[in-house]
């Protein structure tokens, strides 16, 4: 049975994630529809692309993977669909892309299939959906759009610098439970670490460190900081029952420094 | 598989949605529940009637469509299983499916059948679910109800009127982005219109007026105001990325005035 | 077909609910998941218990419940899978369970099998999903875990009193609508009432009096108070078509005393 996923802003008060799931069911008899989110922050691609690419893999190869967020084409922002990692993407290129992708795609094109309605403000439920049920009955990208190199927009990601004796990355995500997660992941970390020491430093005012990464909250007493790697291999600032967020007044983009001792 | 369609008022803290999702799967071996919105603000049966019509149509003929807000009944608003329009609607005749439907149903039946439960205070869990399966297996409407000629409570909808040189509509819904949904839709602004220019005047004060109806946001600059009809046909004042509601201060029952120019 | 239910306080901004899907997805081929609830308040265990205790039984015998609040284990807080009323349930033993279940479990057992993940922070993902999969295809709970004769930590449930002449219960939930849901059961008050007269105090000072017991909200006026038995049994004060919760100033642990008179 295919897997389609959605990803969206279109909230959960509505009639717009059922329309889409409607129409997905007229044009497939057999489909397995996921959803991952419909409450991204609206039009907020960077919070979508972290919440995609933490999770695309852990659905099985060959799933279809619908984005609609800020989903509105123009000739600069084309709708894509795109083959990358054993997974289908389908989604606007405005920049989520590069943010999801680390790797070159094996193929993308610009989708070129023309919309039912006479209203283009809700592509999700037009082109996103008809593109998604033909990749699911089998058919070939080539067939719903032309080839594309690459994608147009990219958006610069936050990369962790790195030198001999220290990391500089910052938070990328504040999640549910106001875990600060940021760019900094494992292999970089015990790349740079190769066994020594080290302390993390926190916030643009640095007013927060700590010298240790556990790996479960619970290493800590109630209410204590702790850094983890979360299963997404990210590092993350947390408290144990609380939210770093709000009370160690973490927020997206704030630097995290970790520095090495011999 | 039949398909059962969910809009209430439930929320997604409690236990009653999955209880309702329980019970149905009890009863039928394969069924295909599809959550519409648990989000329906409470007791509000103009938001309930405004998302189920707009997304009824997209489900399969012969979908069952089980509406639980302000449910409970009494003898001047019994429980109700309609057949219009190729599908089937569950709810109280509070008023709601006046204004659901434009077209008489084909049929409409009282339910009859006794609530398993001796608490009256659940009844989109008893009697609605009963009614549904009922019906999911191939059951008649007669079997569980008896006839009724029309609906006992309509609520009087608020109808755009129009002359040769305008149209007087209002807003009936603000979605999850803070669009300004209208009732005016794309046919009868076509009859009057016939290609004339126009001004469409906002806002109980008119402090807004626009002179064109776009296709989509990115017509306009970032966080400018337009016009567009949606892919419900009616007509809808937006902002670029923005939220038309909050910003121009538009709220539900606003008038919107249209007037045409030779 | 299996089904694995999931109540957790994972939220729905982020990836983490969908990734327990897609891991349940890759071990199944066939299964059907049903959300309970992800929207628990944050390690509020107390909630997670009432929730699901009022839902389970409305699923078939045989069903998979995974508990996601709160769950990380150490030495005094073991992950557990627990056969118990026909039902499989799946979490950590924090006091959740002694506030679950009733009844004394045929089945309790320390999960032993090791986590995938190095990182512990995420056992709904790892440890939770690999017993359900397991409980799914058949396995006993034997094969994953060392049976236990009883839960390690009990939380003492409020429990109502009662003398030959009065109820003395308390809040313990309250519902999206702003019910007041408390623990006293239609069991205990048909056996102390005999049938005879009572008032009902609510709140610590005990503002409020009611001295009688609807079946639904609408035998009183709109926005008038009323008690009423809910399809779980327990006694819930609310108003018609308001929020006792936040009209009548009522929060979880108040008290509810019922007076009877010969």
């Amino acid at each position: 049975m295919p897997i389609i996923t959605l990803t969206t802003d279109l909230g959960n008060t509505d009639h717009y994630v059922s329309a889409v799931k409607a129409n997905i069911l007229r044009q497939l008899e057999s489909v397995n529809i996921i959803d991952i989110s419909h409450n991204i922050p609206t039009f907020n691609v960077l919070h979508a692309a972290f919440v995609i690419k933490n999770v695309y893999k852990d659905f099985p190869p060959g799933s279809i993977h619908i984005i609609g967020v800020n989903a509105e084409s123009n000739e600069k922002t084309p709708h894509i669909a795109v083959y990358a990692d054993e997974h289908f993407f389908i989604g606007t290129d405005n920049g989520l892309f590069s943010l999801l992708l680390d790797i070159k795609p094996d193929k993308i094109v610009h989708i070129t299939t023309s919309m039912d309605s006479d209203n283009e403000n809700f592509p999700i439920n037009d082109v996103f959906v008809k593109a998604a049920c033909h990749i699911a009955r089998g058919g070939t990208l080539e067939l719903i759009g032309s080839p594309a190199a690459d994608f147009m927009n990219k958006s610069s990601k936050l990369v962790p610098l790195h030198e001999r004796n220290s990391i500089r990355g910052s938070i990328v995500h504040i999640d549910h439970y106001g875990n600060a997660i940021t760019n900094i992941n494992q292999s970089i970390f015990n790349e740079v670490a190769k066994g020594r020491k080290y302390s993390i430093h926190l916030g643009n005012r640095e007013h927060y460190s700590l010298s240790s990464i556990k790996k479960k909250y619970n290493e800590v007493p109630l209410g204590d900081a702790l850094a983890m790697f979360i299963s997404t291999g990210n590092l993350t600032i947390s408290l144990n029952m609380g939210s770093a967020s709000s009370l160690m007044g973490l927020e997206i983009n704030d630097t995290v420094r970790i520095e090495f001792y011999d």
